[in-house]
């Protein structure tokens, strides 16, 4: 049991030293010497639980989406109004300060375009991710509009597209403009094109 | 003469080669070893002409920006319609031919995220790009409401946010999906929103 306990921590301990090295100094730069010398973990320890580099690389991959996927069902089980989930579900994407120090603001954008070469594996679980995103989106707004609590000619299709793009782009543009209110605006905007 | 030809040439050979080793294969995964290889001009010339990988890197960013700047000056400086100059300009960001094989659907995405942490010369152009072009929409939006050609009370600042980060988000995503469809619908949705 003891020895259990441990070994979980050691997994955990790792993990976060990886993910942090990747969304920070990127997949291709990190080296497993690296992980080794900033978890305190034995090497032998890490092989055990993680066979290579890509191997940990597709459990951070989801330990992100399960965070994310988490959070946005809370949000959909609640009783709220569909707007009222939106706006929730705007502020889980944008909000997160796990993308504060991330290379591209957003951590699967930048653990894709560091990787998309080396594993297909990462490349279709961060598919998944987005498509699952978009099909929560739509769903939404078809609940918002059947319920006549959002305009009532909003094409489906095209507004979900709309705002997960956008949110998608702000991620990354605020990371490279250095610019918090382009969130803020374009929170602002998405909400107009609601009602 | 003869020789100034040549090396003019040898130098635009050597840009492309290695604008698409760092578009398709990331900047830290190629080596001017590589650049030298495919691009058969020998090692000493490309020295000659960039000191560094930094410096082709900070060289093809300058030719993207101009390369799209060009087009956009172009589209503004024409007789048409705001909305016609708003959809010129959108096409010009999402239907590039040389944004396809790219790994983050947009050469200044795929660039900046591999590079951010060892070229602070790379971020900072990056960055004035993507500033230039929300000013530019935000200029096209004024212009569009004072000729009473978009709607009135379209908010400037985040139209503009909304319209910058969804193309973006939108080359990204486009790009992992593997859906032509969401510019279409995209640009559907940003059509609505200007009316």
């Amino acid at each position: 049991m003891k020895n259990d306990k441990l070994s979980l921590s050691n997994k955990d301990i790792v993990l976060q030293t990886a993910a942090a090295l990747f969304l920070t100094k990127g997949y291709l730069m990190t080296s497993m010497d690296e992980i080794v010398a900033l978890s305190k973990v034995s090497k032998t320890n890490i092989y055990y639980h993680y066979k290579s580099k890509e191997e940990l690389l597709l459990a951070i991959i989801d330990q992100l989406v399960s965070h994310y996927e988490q959070r946005i069902t809370r949000v959909l089980a609640q009783d709220m109004s569909i707007p009222a989930k939106l706006e929730r579900l705007f502020q889980i994407l944008t909000e997160d300060h796990e993308q504060d120090d991330c290379v591209g603001g957003c951590p699967f954008l930048t653990l894709y375009t560091q990787t998309s070469n080396s594993s297909l594996e990462a490349r279709a679980k961060i598919r998944t991710f987005f498509d699952k995103q978009l099909q929560v989106v739509e769903k939404l707004l078809e609940e918002g509009i059947a319920k006549k609590e959002l305009s009532q000619d909003l094409p489906v299709r095209q507004t979900a597209a709309l705002i997960v793009t956008s949110i998608e782009g702000a991620l990354f543009l605020t990371k490279v403009s250095d610019n918090p209110m382009l969130v803020q605006n374009l929170f602002q905007s998405l909400t107009s094109v609601l009602k």
